[in-house]
């Protein structure tokens, strides 16, 4: 059975019983509303240690006022018992006073790869991000942690953070687990109509012929304006169709070591995706 | 003989190594220029683990443009001199590049009891403190750490910031280590001149009669402008002299729990002090 841990000692005593038998951990930080891409992470991080820790924890620290905090999907029951089935030792599931405690006075300010991209649109994300995934590895303390590649710019700011700050811990990316059609698994697909729906595989469509477009000779310029006419031909209000260096977010100096990566809104929906070149 | 570790790597070596034998270490954070109060803080630290490690990093990130980094006493030698003597297992001496490397993106940002008194006139610091003190704690991470009540304020962001982000270390408050004539030791102190050093006393004098002052049913406001009167009657320009809660620095509610908190300039130099009451 998963223990489920809902304070910082709880899951510190599991970890210590972890270490005091040699074994290793690996951490998979989730805000719940789980789908099969969180369970692929899991499955990931199950190769990288000898056991795995979850944790379900909707941030506030990274929703602005007008975002959806509150409408954000919540099933603690289900989560628990999908991440016990993928046989997690232990999930952490604290409240947001254990998180953040009233007299909660420390905040983390990203800039480098956290600047841009999202954060033209989501300004206190990335720092909600850093502040909220910087106190999760400290509380579990394992050896490495486990983050998707669909929310990639994240997926950056976290490697920074973590070196930054020297937490003792390895961070691994794990790639993008897709519906067949191409639509990234999101806990946010589930706001889409079904006639949305249909609709969203056009954003991952549009970022492939994108990247066999830089193959085939195309200039980067034109082939993002390219896919964004696809995009919005779909129907979405485009934020960004963008190609960066896989490593730093800077301009693409190398088209092999590019990513493209793109955020659009479907109706109230804001999908992200991304993909490698 | 202590092990001089220049980088984190080398120091995660040396933790590892006490970790196999089963020894528990105290870290012991200093910028240097060592004097019998940061040994107090080595002898402190010693009761508090099995061995005890020391850093040496003058950071630039809590000095303002305008303030003393250059001419910040630098005497590396004489130092690990020192705490090769005082029996320290090892000592951290890394250079700004292995704490803030080039793409270095990350910085806290501390409220709370950073708010006010040194922040007024430094409002860089703290977040400079902070933003050190968690790279060294989680680089070294001791089991314990001992700060000097000395720079008061700062032990107490530097508690807020180890709570709030969960780091596992317990951070130890030691007493401030004092001249015959009741001038804290401080680095600091070896900018004064002869005339400027004979003067020095009364900081910590005013703050003494402070405390009498209020203990004897004199009013808050009024003990602590006396207390400045007579610091500035001894050539000082203070910056603050401040009654505040010993916990959170709030307003003083209790005068069991107060603490009186000074800064005050002698020349070029600025000293702090504070005492209990």
């Amino acid at each position: 059975m998963a223990i489920v841990c809902r304070s910082v000692a709880d899951l510190r005593r599991v970890q210590s019983d972890l270490r005091a038998t040699g074994k290793t951990s690996a951490l998979v930080p989730t805000m719940g509303a789980l789908h099969a891409g969180h369970l692929a992470l899991v499955a990931h991080a199950a190769t990288l240690a000898d056991c795995v820790v979850a944790t379900i924890f909707v941030n506030p620290a990274q929703f602005a006022p007008n975002e959806d905090l509150d409408r954000y999907p919540r099933q603690e029951a289900e989560d628990l018992e999908a991440l016990e089935a993928a046989g997690v030792a232990a999930v952490f599931v604290p409240d947001a006073d254990e998180m953040y405690g009233p007299e909660d006075a420390t905040r983390l300010v990203m800039e480098g790869p956290a600047l841009g991209l999202e954060a033209d649109f989501r300004p206190h994300f990335f720092n909600g991000v850093a502040t909220v995934v910087s106190r999760l590895l400290l509380a579990a303390m394992c050896d490495v942690a486990v983050f998707g590649e669909k929310d990639y710019q994240q997926l950056l700011v976290i490697k920074r953070m973590v070196a930054d700050l020297k937490i003792p811990v390895v961070i691994h990316g794990s790639p993008t687990i897709r519906e067949d059609d191409g639509v990234a698994l999101s806990s946010r697909n589930a706001y889409l109509s079904d006639e949305e729906r249909i609709r969203a595989p056009e954003l991952n469509r549009a970022l492939q012929a994108c990247r066999s477009a830089l193959h085939a000779g195309v200039k980067e310029d034109e082939a993002l304006i390219q896919a964004t006419e696809r995009i919005e031909a779909a129907g979405f209000r485009v934020d960004y169709v963008a190609a960066r260096d896989a490593d730093t977010l800077g301009p693409v100096t190398d088209l092999a070591n590019a990513r493209l990566l793109a955020a659009a809104w479907l109706g109230t929906t804001r999908l992200i995706d991304n993909i490698g070149c």
